[in-house]
C-alpha cells in the first residue's frame, strides 16, 4: 500500500465504531443526509466527471471490451439518476423501530422485538460505479455503517464518489465514517473483509459469479449470496400457446444480460410440434441460438431453423445472451425434476391452463419467485413493490428474491422488568 | 468407512432428495408423525438404554469427566421428555404456508409471499443424545429434511434414535430419508457437510466455542451460529440494590453453566462502596470466585472477601462457571462501551431507577437481548414463548437471540399472472 491509502481492517475499525452513533440517528438526520447526499453529487459532478476520465482511460488503455467501458462510464445523466435514487429513500418510511413482537411475559417482564440496524455491512461489488451511491444511501436510510469496495477498474470513479457521499452525510449530522471506501488496490483487502468476524455483521457481495462463489466460499461473515440465474420456462399441456409466445420472447430477448432472463424452455413431449412451431420461430426472429435436445431439433429442423444438439453442460448454462436451451419432456413431473437439479433457485414459470399442474409446479419448486402465466422478468424489487433493491437473493437465508432495506436490518429484544429473576 | 457406516455425501443426497416431498406433506401428516416419533421412543425405551449403555461404558472407561457423563447418559425419564417434547411439537401451529404479503402488481400479476421450508437442515452437535430427538421433531415440524450429525461420545445412542424416529416418521406417512444420521464416526464427515453448496439449505451447530467457531469459519453453507454468552449486568446510579443483588444472585449462581449466566458485573464508581456491599457478600455466600479492578478489589477486601486480581483476558471470558468478574465504570457511557467490546451480543443488563440512563443502554448496547430491571437468565425460547427452542442465535442474520420453528422457514414469491410480459 502506498502512503495515501487505507486498507481494509483500518477502515473497519473505523466503520465499526461509527456504526453504534449510526445505529441511533434519527429519521430525520437519517433523511437528510440523504438529500444533501444527492445534493452533493450534482454540485460536484464535473470532479466525477474528471475521477471517471481516469478510469475510462486506464480501462481503454488496457483494451476493456465495449460492454465493460459502458458499464463504468458515468454521464451527467447517470449521476442526476444517482442522485435521485437518494432522494427516493429519503422519502421511504423508516426500516427501524418497527416492533414485531410485545408481550408481557408470565413473569411480567415487558418483552418488545424491533427492528434495528444490522451494524457494519461490507459491500463488494465489480465495475458499475452507481453502485457506491446506491450502497452508501441504503446504508444510512437502515442506520448502518458501510464499507465500500468497488472494482478496482472504477477506483478513482468510487473514491470521488465516496469521499463526496462520506463528507456529505457527516456535514448533515450523521457520524463521520459512516460511509468508508477501503482506498487500496490491493487485492488481498477484499479478503480481509471476507474474514472480519466480529467487526463486518453483514457481506454482500454484488456482481458475477465468481466475484459471488468466492465471496461465499471464502466469508467467514454472513453473508447474502446474490446469485446467477438459470431460470426456466415451462409449457404445459393445455397451454395458450400465443401467451407461451408472449412471455418466451419477453423473458428471453427484451434483456438477455440479466438475471431474471429465462435460460431454458421445457415443453410437453405432446405439445412439442405446436408449441414449439409457434415459439421457435418468434425467439429466431430476434436471434436467438438454440441448444436443442434430439425432439426439439427434429421439430426446429423442420420449421427450416438452425440449431445445435444441446449437451449436458448447456441445461446448467447460464448463457446470458441471445442463447437457450430447449428440451420436451414426458409432463410435470420431470419439468419440476428438471428446474430444481439445473436450475439456482431464483425464478422459474409455467404457462398452462391446468390449474392442478400450475399449483404443483408452484407448490415443488424450490425458487425465489415461482411464476403461473407471466414473465420471468418481473422479479425486481421495483416490480415488486418493495423500494429501493439491493440485489435478488438465492440464498434461503435471512432474505430470499429481491431484497432491499429490510433485509439490513436484524431484530433486538428489548426486556423491561421490575427486579424480576428465573425460578 | 467400514461397510455398514454411510458417509456425509450419500446421506446428504438422500436427505435432498427427500426434502421435495417433506416440503408438501401435510400438516395432518407431520401432527401424526411427530405422534408416531413419540410413541416410538416409548416403545423402543430398550433397547435405548441399551444401545446408550454402549456409549456409557466406552466414555467410563476411557475416563470421561462426571458432567460430561450426566449430559451422554439417557434413563427412562429423559426419553420420556423427548417423546413428550415431540407431543408437543404437534400441538404448535404450521410454521408453513403463513402469507407474509399479498399484493396485486401495476401489470396485474398476483403476488404472495408464503413462509415455506428451508429445505436440508444439517443439526451437528456435542452429546447429548436428546438433541437427535429434538432437532428431528422440529424439522418434520417445519417440513425440512434433517441430517443429524452428533457427538461420537453418543454415536451408538444417536444412531439407535435415529433409526427409530426414521422409521417412525416414515411409518406415518412421511417420505422416507426426512430423518438420517451421518452414519460414520469418521471425523471429516462434518467437514463434508460444511461444504454442500446447493445441497445442505441450513446448517446449525449446537455445542461448545470450538464446535461453533470451526463451523462458522469454515461453512460453506449458510449458518446460524449459537453462541457463547459473555454476559454483563450494570449497575447504575439510582439503582435498587436489594434488586440489584438478586437478579446478580439468580443470572450468576442459579445456573452457572449456561450462556445466559452473566460473567461480568459493572457498577458505578460512586455506588461502588453500598452496591458491591450488598450484592458481593450474597455471591460469596454461593461461593463465587471474584476476579476484580482495583477499585472493586478494594472493597472486597473491607468486606473480607477474597478476590483475584482480573487480567484483561478476564473481561472476555466466559466462565460458565461460579467466577464472575467485577469492574467499577464511570458511567453509562464506559459500561456500554465495554459491553459492547467484551459482550457476545447475547444478553446484557441494567439495573437503574434512572429511565433515561436506561433507555440510552437498551439503544446502544449490541446483543440480541438487553434487560432493564431483570435477569439475563429469562433469554430463552421456552420463556419468551416461542415454543421450542432450537438455539439462542449470536448473529444477526436471520435469526437473532432465542430461535424456533420459524427460523427454519424460508419464504418464496408466488406469482400468478394473465401473460404479462415486462414492458
Amino acid at each position: 500500500m502506498s502512503e495515501n491509502e487505507t486498507g481494509a481492517l483500518e477502515t473497519a475499525l473505523a466503520a465499526k465504531k461509527a456504526s453504534a452513533s449510526c445505529a441511533t440517528a434519527s429519521l430525520d438526520v437519517r433523511n437528510a443526509a440523504l438529500c444533501a447526499m444527492a445534493a452533493a453529487l450534482r454540485e460536484n459532478t464535473e470532479d466525477i466527471l474528471a475521477a471517471n476520465g481516469r478510469d475510462m482511460e486506464a480501462a481503454g488503455e488496457r483494451g476493456t471490451a465495449a460492454p465493460l467501458l459502458d458499464r463504468l462510464e458515468l454521464t451527467g445523466a447517470r449521476i442526476e439518476q444517482m442522485a435521485c435514487g437518494l432522494e427516493s429513500l429519503a422519502a421511504l418510511p423508516d426500516p427501524l423501530g418497527a416492533v414485531q413482537d410485545a408481550r408481557t411475559l408470565d413473569s411480567g417482564v415487558e418483552l418488545k422485538r424491533v427492528s434495528v440496524p444490522m451494524g457494519v455491512v461490507a459491500m463488494v461489488y465489480e465495475a458499475r460505479p452507481n453502485v457506491t451511491a446506491d450502497a452508501a444511501g441504503i446504508c444510512v436510510k437502515s442506520g448502518n455503517a458501510v464499507i465500500l469496495r468497488g472494482g478496482s477498474m472504477a477506483f478513482h470513479s468510487n473514491l470521488c464518489l465516496a469521499r463526496i457521499l462520506h463528507d456529505a452525510a457527516a456535514g448533515a449530522g450523521m457520524p463521520r465514517n459512516c460511509i468508508l471506501y477501503v482506498r487500496t488496490r490491493d487485492r488481498s483487502a477484499t479478503d480481509d473483509l471476507l474474514h472480519m468476524r466480529g467487526i463486518v455483521d453483514l457481506l454482500i457481495p454484488r456482481g458475477g459469479a465468481g466475484l459471488i462463489d468466492h465471496c461465499v466460499e471464502e466469508a467467514t461473515v454472513p453473508v447474502i449470496e446474490t446469485g446467477v440465474g438459470n431460470c426456466h420456462l415451462y409449457v404445459h399441456g393445455p397451454a395458450d400457446l400465443a401467451m407461451a409466445r408472449a412471455i418466451a420472447v419477453n423473458a428471453k430477448t427484451q434483456r438477455p444480460g440479466v438475471c431474471n432472463a429465462i435460460e431454458s424452455l421445457l415443453v410437453d413431449e405432446q405439445i412439442a410440434q405446436p408449441a414449439l412451431s409457434e415459439i421457435l420461430p418468434a425467439l429466431a426472429e430476434r436471434g436467438v441460438v438454440f441448444h436443442c435436445d434430439e425432439t426439439a431439433a427434429r421439430v426446429a429442423e423442420q420449421l427450416g431453423l438452425d440449431a445445435v444438439a444441446a449437451t449436458e453442460e448447456d441445461w446448467g448454462r447460464e448463457y446470458l445472451d441471445l442463447q437457450i436451451s430447449v428440451r420436451c419432456v414426458s409432463g410435470p413431473e420431470e419439468a419440476i425434476a428438471l428446474v430444481n437439479r439445473y436450475g439456482t433457485r431464483h425464478s422459474e414459470a409455467i404457462v398452462t391452463e391446468d390449474e392442478q399442474a400450475a399449483q404443483r409446479f408452484l407448490a415443488s419448486v424450490d425458487a425465489a419467485a415461482v411464476y403461473w402465466n407471466a414473465s420471468t422478468r418481473f422479479t425486481d424489487g421495483g416490480e415488486f413493490g418493495l423500494g429501493a433493491e439491493i440485489g435478488i437473493s438465492t440464498q434461503k437465508l435471512h432474505a430470499r428474491g429481491p431484497f432491499a432495506l429490510e433485509a439490513l436490518t436484524t431484530s433486538k429484544y428489548l426486556l423491561r422488568g421490575s427486579g424480576q429473576v428465573r425460578g
